[in-house]
């Protein structure tokens, strides 16, 4: 198999696999529609604007806007007759719907979806590393040919990312929960400050800036995302709409605090489901609980014994003892380090809880 | 005046001020309900668990709870007979109204309230420079006395933070808007998270992880600042109850993708007024733009004479003639700038477009 590969759509997601692919020796053809998105491609080092031979090209990443992504798609597996066809769009089922009555080629196309990106848009914004440890969804369709889904996987390889493999409507349902309603839910957010004058805005903290941050995302693409998703987007929202009025009324009702504080418990489960780093499942650990003694320096102590035993401590927190009017460390550690840092906080004199 | 404060509360914000005031100079005294806490705090450097003379305390920082702030302040100004005493609770009418009919020393009380913080709490989150170059509000009333004001005018200076002063109904609304609004939409769109399997959460990207970061702040303090700020945070949300109903309306209408759009880039243009770094409004640039010639290797010397010239580019942007078939390069600097980089391009041969 050749290693010759045409990036069409020079933007942020498409120069970055030609960054990407380039660095793992691909030789990379740009194409785009607006040819000095191309160039700057070029210019940075994604591939070159020259036309390859089209039989030699193995692979083609399809990077365009979602409503040219069909018509796109069928185009390179018509030039391109011994390629792999991918496209990396946000919505997979109505894709792969506009070019299922198509008789040749098919079995080459893989759609796939890279998750990675920022509200940034362009080449100018592309790296190498966009998609470093994060997850690519491949969803191959039955009529997708092996081979062809290998080569889909030696890209995501080659990107540096994690595959998942899955269907083109569990894709679908999956993006509308993770990316699609958050996306609406910040845009929401920021488009409430519109009508906030300066003098307030003046506050803005971080939070502000965390939850809107998403808000700055192109909204031409956006609006062709969500129309594309459109069944498990409304169900998505049509469910926040409820839990909306609900909190609205909990917080009309004064007496209600109890229904307030379990949304914002609801809120706090909700983020703990999210994985943490590298995709491993949100993290379980054990504590090791030390008593806090009552004597200057101790707790100074303390920390320099726990940091002199070398263990990796996920977290700590503070515990009370009301009743016996004791103070306790909880460290949070993988749970196969428990018994090793009680013995060694034992062996230093302090008091372990079991 | 003494330098003797003392810090009623050694949660996150306490503790941080405990240490940005030793670290100016300050005598800090920690007290907490919880001993530990204090201890912590102690241990931490925010200060000292041992009690101060009475009066010898000129500044009381209260950093409670919004439940137990009445009753915090009014114990603060009885039992520190010569200090100012500030609380920093996230919404100040309602704490005020409660302590008004006060006859004695409510001239030495003057709200404020440091826009600092995070999803964390308690002692061992805090760090002494948890408000620098922040936003600190100062909400004197109209009995508050010109020398308390100073004083706490001192400790926001001492905390590095930049001081805003307004009314508490003004603060109320503010915040309402700019932190409790965006609160509960994070922690809206968290809650929707528990309905979603693993699998699809295992495609969760940075935007989601953004959009619901401070859902995992504390119920129990949500829960009571919400309540504190009904009516103002009742507004808000009704009217973004009304922005997702015509949200829902336009998605639901395939036809309306102008509608869609709009809100899209309604959402954008909210972005766009949060401030910009360290307070500045959303700055303001020029551009300097420039022809990108066809050319190999054409690009990366313009780019190179770009960082040669010296000027700090805040941004660059592609723009690109269809009729001409030409590609520019735009670039954003500070007015003041504009002239001399524009005279710099052009001596090194390149196009500039005035």
């Amino acid at each position: 198999m050749s290693r010759e590969a045409v990036v069409v759509g020079a933007g942020l997601i498409g120069t970055s696999i030609g960054l990407a692919l380039t660095a793992a020796g691909w030789g990379v053809h740009l194409r785009d529609r607006v040819i000095s998105h191309a160039r700057v491609a070029e210019g940075l080092g994604a591939g070159t604007v020259d036309p390859p031979v089209s039989r030699e090209v193995a692979l083609v990443v399809v990077a365009v806007p979602p409503r040219a992504l069909g018509e796109a798609i069928g185009h390179a597996l018509h030039s391109y007759p011994c390629a792999t066809v991918t496209d990396v769009g946000s919505v997979k089922a109505g894709v792969l719907a506009a070019l299922w009555d198509r008789q040749a080629g098919l079995e080459r196309y893989v759609g796939s979806h890279p998750m990675a990106g920022s509200q940034h848009s362009g080449p100018l914004a592309a790296r190498a590393d966009l998609f470093a440890d994060r997850t690519w969804v491949i969803t191959p369709h039955r009529r997708s040919a092996p081979s062809s889904v290998a080569v889909v996987h030696e890209l995501v390889q080659a990107c540096g990312a994690r595959e998942v493999v899955m269907d083109v409507e569990e894709h679908d349902a999956a993006v509308a929960s993770v990316s699609h309603l958050p996306q609406l839910m910040s845009t929401l957010t920021a488009g409430t400050l519109t009508d906030v004058p300066d003098t307030h805005l003046a506050l803005a903290g971080p939070g502000l800036r965390d939850v809107t941050r998403i808000a700055a995302s192109d909204p031409v693409l956006w609006e062709q995302i969500i129309a594309a998703n459109q069944a498990a987007v409304l169900d998505r929202l049509r469910g926040v709409r409820m839990s909306l009025d609900t909190l609205i009324t909990a917080i009309e009702s004064t007496a209600d605090r109890d229904e307030l504080r379990r949304q914002f418990e609801r809120g706090v489960d909700g983020t703990r489901k999210i994985p943490g780093k590298h995709g491993r499942a949100p993290a379980t650990y054990g504590q090791v609980v030390v008593e806090i003694p009552d004597a200057p320096g101790a707790l100074a102590k303390l920390f320099a014994d726990v940091g002199a035993a070398g263990v990796n401590v996920e977290d700590i927190a503070i515990e009370h003892d009301q009743v016996r009017q004791v103070g306790y460390l909880a460290l949070s550690v993988t749970p196969d380090q428990v018994a090793g840092l009680e013995r060694t906080m034992r062996d230093g004199g302090w008091v372990v809880s079991s």
